[in-house]
């Protein structure tokens, strides 16, 4: 799809059929992925690829909604902060690296017919008990992925004039 | 542009032709970053449109490279930490939500044949002073605009092996 077309239908789905996702999908999804520009090139993310057969009930105490569980996959983008790009002044990038990660990730689905919900509101304990996260494996974004079973509703934004600031124009 | 064409094809650009920005092509790149997704749909952040013209000297104190001030605008994306929403453990946001934008911005300047190089080593507190950031506008990630005077290079990237992990198969 146009890209300008892309991210005017992406939108938060809350309701999955569930339908697998096709494996060539699910790669070609996570090609995108591998694609990002991370910090000084340093890739320092794992994303997870969790199935929801069988395991939904434990799967709800990492975000508790029924629409989370209903899609047939949930994919979880960690950071590696160790191992990710710091400026001098020791911020440290990997979580920019990680969003651009999974915008790829968003995006690269809603291009195929895919949904996904971008979720930060995940319990982190939970999250690193029931995945086995080792430690450094940290986890910033996740999302489900399945075909949509829900419409877009119109999306609501501020304008540009409050969101831009042009200086010495 | 086709999204999974657009991925490929973007590059993170070092160098640039002095040729002017189209004012139509900016206001596409920037309601791509309006349409972003931020967390809770706080759309805590603010883009700030520098035209490098005049001022090169002053603006390589941010970043002192050659190609940076060579671009004819640079967009800096700052995040509104307080405004940004928050998980009950305390963690922010807002820097995931800037990334996102600065995603859009960057896949949204290259369908239009324009260049990019996402920035994060800049000097912040040249940043501010130069662009008179007030309190609370944090500056987190930067590029040029303009259009390209260099080719690109072939992507380096792990494998997907490298990068993902396949929970419960």
């Amino acid at each position: 799809m146009e890209f300008s077309q892309l991210i005017q239908e992406r939108y938060s789905v809350r309701a999955y059929k569930p339908d697998p996702v096709e494996d060539e999908k699910l790669q070609e999804i996570l090609e995108a992925a591998r694609l990002a520009p991370t910090a000084a090139n340093r890739q320092a993310f794992q994303i997870i690829v969790v199935h929801t057969e069988g395991r939904k009930e434990e799967l709800r105490r990492i975000y508790n909604r029924d629409w989370f569980v209903q899609a047939p996959i949930i994919l979880v983008a960690c950071g590696l902060p160790s191992r990710a790009w710091t400026r001098k002044d020791n911020e440290n990038y990997g979580v920019v690296d990680v969003a651009i990660v999974m915008d790829h990730i968003v995006l690269a689905s809603a291009n195929l017919g895919l949904g996904t919900c971008w979720i930060a509101a995940f319990y982190a304990d939970a999250t690193r008990e029931i995945l086995n996260l080792p430690e450094g494996v940290e986890p910033i974004v996740m999302t489900p992925l399945g075909y949509p079973n829900d419409a877009p509703k119109p999306k609501i934004r501020k304008s540009l004039d409050e969101l831009v600031r042009y200086e010495h124009w």
